[in-house]
């Protein structure tokens, strides 16, 4: 009677969801501050005052039918020519208006970019970990998703596997640098080898393979460590950006998509993504937040208070003996489990009020999410639990 | 290199489209002024006060990371309680928050629907004059979708021509009252026909056969005509809503869809409606206008503007002899072309810059689509050009 696949996909209770249910009914029983979840990722810094501003003063000044009007579906010419002109002074990006389409978000981003890459038996290759919505979207667009298996030491590239898994199918390598779960920051090293890489395989398949970017992180990074700005070093880069993380508005549904004129056949991509865009129904990207964003150009939100608390965490789990490589950006950390099984790890963390999400979700099993994106008192009051959870460990080797 | 199929839908034009295109042309070169276009569906009353108020007073008193962080797919639990207890309220609908879903606008609304419907072989019938996306949405979900033919002399529904078009294979029938393009508002009796032909139908082939209720004219309605509350005379109606025209937001993308307790197997159908949610990337309904529709519960904006218009353009074109039904809502008037080709009618009436839509595009040649959702002095100032254009008809056909 209805579809039983959209059924499953909007029924099936996800690990994260599952964790985030225990979490409510825990709160409830023993008090939310006695409760420490770090399962998701919603940021926990406020948006910016000069947001704020910004869409009081449009909503207070501009005309109402110019504000909440429908855009052409790319987005409004003048919003896109601003975000554009920005890539160009910070990342010397040579972009204007006509290569940005704007977007609801990432997730959006992503899956409009599928929809209109897809062509049958297409392959897209994610690295591991990863993002798991990736699958259920490029499956959504009719693609199938091949995981390069985690480079656990540093969580950049294991190009031996990488290399194996390209084929003639491959249409696209997406590429989530700083990376949710790792914290990954792909070095420019990284980036030029992969581009390397790709080229050799285009000369020998004679058909483009595309990197998808995957930026929502972007501004989220530590120790003055910088992103490559990919699309300079390998030409058939899509980007695809979201303002939830860096202007913390994840619920407003607002991003864009970048197709540089350098990507092989720019008119036929942007065209298929406009496709793309009108049969998901994202009619247009919502209009006062485009306007918003736009306004908002050059400014940046205080978000060194990641830094504070990926170093907080990194710092009390590795004293208490947990393996981890450090995030240099995003807000995860993504430690080692003290057991083989990371489920059964994550729910003996449970017992000890610790909402954490196995690695095997991200395509990496052995390992654990920690997303800390929470109050820093979160950080520092869990860490007592941390040392009780990895007390239990020992106590069973001994 | 890129899906054809996506290239096509998003780079060939559409005649609103060249139409558009052609205005903006025609406008820098003899002003704006005297263009008069038509051509759109987009509101020209401004968001009531109501609306920017509530707005800025959410944005200036509101916790940030309230307003803007992400919320659960089906909406906020709050927002939908209120909007749920307006539906009851007003409508006498017997419905709560978990009745509803909220999403971005009506074009998501009615393809979240069809996506969690349709099963390999659906089809979705459409009474003509109908939307013309409704056909790419439905294809894009994997349905095909079955035209009704128009009955022209009310632009109510033809019985007949609705029993031959009914099958084992059809899953709904998408009604749209008060309709775009003709603008009638289909009546109770009309209503109750159709729900007595759909239950014996459904006994007949032995399963559901779904009113999809796309309602976003809900609240355009004249000379107190009322628009039947679906859902209370057929039980298994979804309805379909958008706070596009109601409150003139058509760019921030807000709307939702029910799904009464009375529609056969709820659970199933709202779980599939959040399952099309996600593959269509769809993460939330705007989190800040999902909190201003629900601030704004109970106050309706000054939307008879329509209703002054409908009457001058009805009367005006009527008195020049044109044939056209009343409308009794939306802000659609649906003339008979004075040729056969509406088509040619309309590029006709391009000489004159009047900018008018061919009914061929909604499912029903020989008619033409004005939009009056313009200012009255465009409306008024038309009026000489549409007589010009009549005449041009005449001195042919002496």
């Amino acid at each position: 009677m209805v579809s039983e696949e959209m059924y499953t996909l909007g029924t099936k209770k996800s690990t994260i969801r599952t964790i985030f249910e225990f979490g409510q009914k825990r709160a409830a029983e023993v008090g939310a501050e006695n409760v420490f979840d770090f399962s998701l990722g919603n940021p926990n810094v406020p948006a910016p005052d000069f947001i704020r501003d910004a869409a009081v003063d449009i909503l207070r000044h501009d005309d109402p039918t110019a504000v909440h009007g429908y855009t052409i579906a790319p987005g409004k010419p003048a919003v896109r020519e601003a975000l554009a002109a920005d890539l160009k002074r910070r990342f010397g990006m040579d972009v204007t208006g006509k290569n940005l389409f704007m977007t609801a978000g990432a997730a959006a981003s992503v899956t409009i970019t599928f929809k209109a890459l897809t062509e049958p038996g297409d392959e897209f290759i994610t690295i591991a970990p990863f993002f798991p919505e990736y699958r259920v979207f490029v499956e959504a667009c009719g693609g199938k998703l091949v995981v390069v298996p985690a480079k656990t030491d540093d969580f950049q590239i294991d190009f031996a596997a990488l290399e194996r898994a390209l084929s003639t199918r491959t249409k696209a390598v997406i590429i989530n640098s700083p990376n949710n779960p790792s914290g990954a920051v792909y070095s420019e090293t990284t980036i030029r080898r992969l581009a390397d890489l790709l080229r050799a395989k285009e000369q020998e398949c004679g058909h483009p393979i595309f990197i998808i970017a995957d930026e929502p992180y972007r501004e989220i990074v530590y120790d003055g460590a910088s992103v490559p700005c990919i699309p300079l070093l390998y030409d058939n880069t899509i980007v695809c950006y979201s303002y939830s993380k860096s202007f913390s508005l994840p619920g407003e549904r607002i991003g864009y998509i970048v197709v540089p004129d350098s990507a092989a056949d720019f008119a036929r991509i942007y065209g298929a993504i406009a496709g793309a865009a009108r049969v998901l129904t994202h009619v247009n990207a919502p209009s006062l937040w485009q306007l918003v964003v736009a306004r908002c150009v050059g400014q940046a939100a205080d978000l060194s208070i990641y830094e504070r608390n990926a170093a907080l965490l990194y710092d009390g789990l590795t004293a208490l003996g947990f393996s981890c490589v450090r995030p240099q950006g995003a807000f995860y950390l993504f430690p080692q489990a003290l057991e083989p099984d990371d489920a059964a790890f994550c729910r003996r963390a449970q017992e000890y009020d610790l909402l954490l999400v196995p690695g095997r979700d991200f395509g990496c099993p052995g390992y654990f999410r920690a997303a800390y994106c929470v109050r820093s008192e979160v950080i520092e009051k869990s860490l007592p639990r941390f040392e009780e959870l990895a007390k239990s460990y020992k106590s069973i080797s001994e």
